[in-house]
């Protein structure tokens, strides 16, 4: 596998570009526009929130089809919670989309991320639009990854490139998140495209495993949100013998989707709102993933354990207490834990004043390694996660003045 | 029922001291002792954490016993994740206590607060507690409450008195917690006192329940302690008819539990480390009150929540988002939400700048009361919870340093 410049454009095939249109205050880019130019495959993976913007449900109708030609996303404004006329707009914001580009409506795609409760500025979006559209560009990735962005403070994209089946096949996504991310998809959009030939089942099916991978694996702040959407455009270019499930070729192509989608999640998880800290976090010793998992993300979402983090404090009594309170059942005494290379927990007993030292060393690196061993089984998982900051608090109690 | 000044030494029979014996590295009080003049019955509410401090484990044992004298608690030290050591510590300051008041070391319950993974300095709680012992006094409530603070900012203590069966009866209590508070109990210790004769049965199952509506409704950030205890102690000194259950006598009884328990969980809450909103949830028109509360710890716990009612904005978007991920079985158009007397939503969807306006200025009060309206049936839940701040960072990031 060999890792390629740019995002999502790195794919052949896929146009993309971005602007500002005035959805936001700021004047920042604000729509982005991602396009196959020959019909391709399409799947999804969409927020289980139970409160869903108007994008999520038309996509839940249109990923249904299985294939797609474009993608129109906007920031700024969630479309969520704005009822009737919210799906409306969606409807029309495809409409527009399918217009400036000469194709069917139900062959694209939208997505909405920003503010809830605020119906579409629908007049940027329509001047904005056919703009975009004689933008599309094969070095515009970068610009529509822009165009994503919220409180995001880095660009995030991802491409990788592997031999299948004797043809060169390229996956590429972008990505935008930088908090409220969760297990569970929150507020966290993310398109990616590959010219692999593939079926619907297997791009979905995979697409499904690596968000279960990467993006559902990095808790930052315990919220979802009603707006995640993962999408996946295949658009077959690459020639390749169409991708068969449980073969050889389809592993190939499994780990190019779980590369790029555990890069673009880790890109968020760095990029956390106001974090000093990035934390990969491996629980390990469990009976089960699921209850690996379960302590995983009950450590890495524990306020204490976060702050903590955030002082340079290897205060290992607070993530004993997450790990007691998860409804796993675990057991004290073979409790191991360990910052970096530096134990400080072993059979549940702290390893006195001299390790914890060595661990507030490892603390105070950008970023770090958590392991928890539970000492019960083999079972392990591994979640990426920052600390808890005083900039995170200002950046949220601030976000909508 | 009358509300009397004090807390525990309100009760008559029941005697406290408290004192500062080194234990804390600030010299703040950092020990105090509960006594029943006669014998007492013993109930308690224990932390749900799969972790748990010594004084928990010998309070397992000692309370099957169904009766008690004392109280031993430590603030400053946890003595949690301490091993066999920790154990026999525990074991130790129920002796020590018992030897200064001549009573069976069976006969005393230990409790403690404070950093986890530390082992007790016994020293200082060896010379402490003969001198704690010769300061018991009618008037010691208070300077027991004050000795079981970590970081507290308030004392917390409550007092009751109303008519069982023609005799006078009083309840009263002393708590401390401040942060780290959750459903299940976190970090927060109360001892309650009265002089009603009642049951162990009745006693253990009234307090469980008083519990069950004012300290497990308390959620402030998601974490759960090691430490967690409620106990009660009654002496009968009232000379009231036994207590039996499902009497009037015991629906009496059961209100002075309610009302002291809620009055301190109230205080804990209003104490939230760095906070500067006290905020009661409401959720009604939920199908179950399981379903209610689960909904209610949701919003309570969410960051994101936490941080608008910091920033003063009444941003309901992320409570609709928090509302959706609870897993509960909503509809989405039925959801109304108010702060105060102001709607910002109903029927799922936002009802204006003004009507946000008109909530804002709700959200500058110190304290404000928010109501869900899921629109499902007649359950409802309360909880009382806190905003997010850069203070709460603050001191959970420097809390060891």
């Amino acid at each position: 596998m060999k890792i390629l410049k740019g995002g999502i454009t790195a794919v052949p095939g896929i146009l993309a570009a971005g602007m500002a249109t005035g959805i936001k205050k700021t004047n920042a880019p604000d729509l982005a526009l991602i396009v196959s130019e020959c019909e391709a495959r399409a799947a999804g993976v969409l927020t289980r929130n139970k409160v869903v913007a108007a994008p999520i449900l038309l996509a839940r109708e249109r990923l249904r089809r299985g294939k797609a030609r474009a993608i129109l996303v906007n920031s700024g404004n969630a479309n969520a919670c704005t009822g009737r006329q919210g799906y409306d707009d969606a409807v029309e914001m495809a409409a527009l989309a399918a217009k400036a580009l000469g194709v069917s409506a139900k062959d694209v795609l939208v997505g909405s991320t920003g503010v809830i409760g605020k119906h579409l500025p629908m007049d940027r979006i329509r001047a904005g639009v056919p703009i975009l559209a004689r933008n599309l560009r094969r070095e515009g990735g970068e610009d529509a990854a822009r165009a994503i962005m919220t409180t995001d403070t880095t660009l995030k994209m991802a491409a990788v490139e592997d031999t299948i089946g004797g043809h060169p096949v390229t996956l590429g996504g972008i990505a935008k998140g930088s908090g409220m991310i969760h297990p569970h998809m929150a507020t966290m959009l993310a398109y990616l495209a590959t010219d692999a030939k593939v079926s619907h089942a297997v791009l979905q099916r995979g697409l499904r495993e690596a968000t279960e991978r990467s993006f559902n694996r990095i808790p930052v702040d315990g919220d979802t949100s009603t707006n995640d959407m993962v999408l996946c455009l295949a658009n077959g270019l690459a020639g390749n013998r169409p991708i068969a499930k449980d073969g050889a070729d389809a592993r190939r192509f499994q780990a190019l989707l779980d590369q790029v989608c555990s890069e673009l999640a880790k890109a968020i998880a760095r990029d956390g709102e106001g974090a000093t800290k990035f934390v990969e976090l491996v629980v390990r010793g469990a009976r089960t993933t699921a209850e690996a998992l379960r302590v995983a993300n009950t450590v890495a979402t524990s306020s204490l354990v976060k702050t903590a983090w955030f002082g340079e404090d290897a205060n290992w009594g607070r993530i004993m207490a997450a790990i007691g309170r998860t409804g796993v059942r675990i057991i004290e005494d073979r409790i191991g834990i360990a910052y970096g290379d530096a134990a400080v927990v072993r059979r549940g007993l702290g390893l006195g004043q001299a390790a914890e030292e060595h661990a507030n060393a490892v603390l105070k690196r950008r970023e770090f390694t958590l392991t928890v061993d539970l000492g019960l089984g083999h079972a392990t998982a591994t979640v990426w996660t920052t600390d808890l900051t005083t900039d995170y608090v200002k950046i949220n109690a601030s976000y909508r003045s």
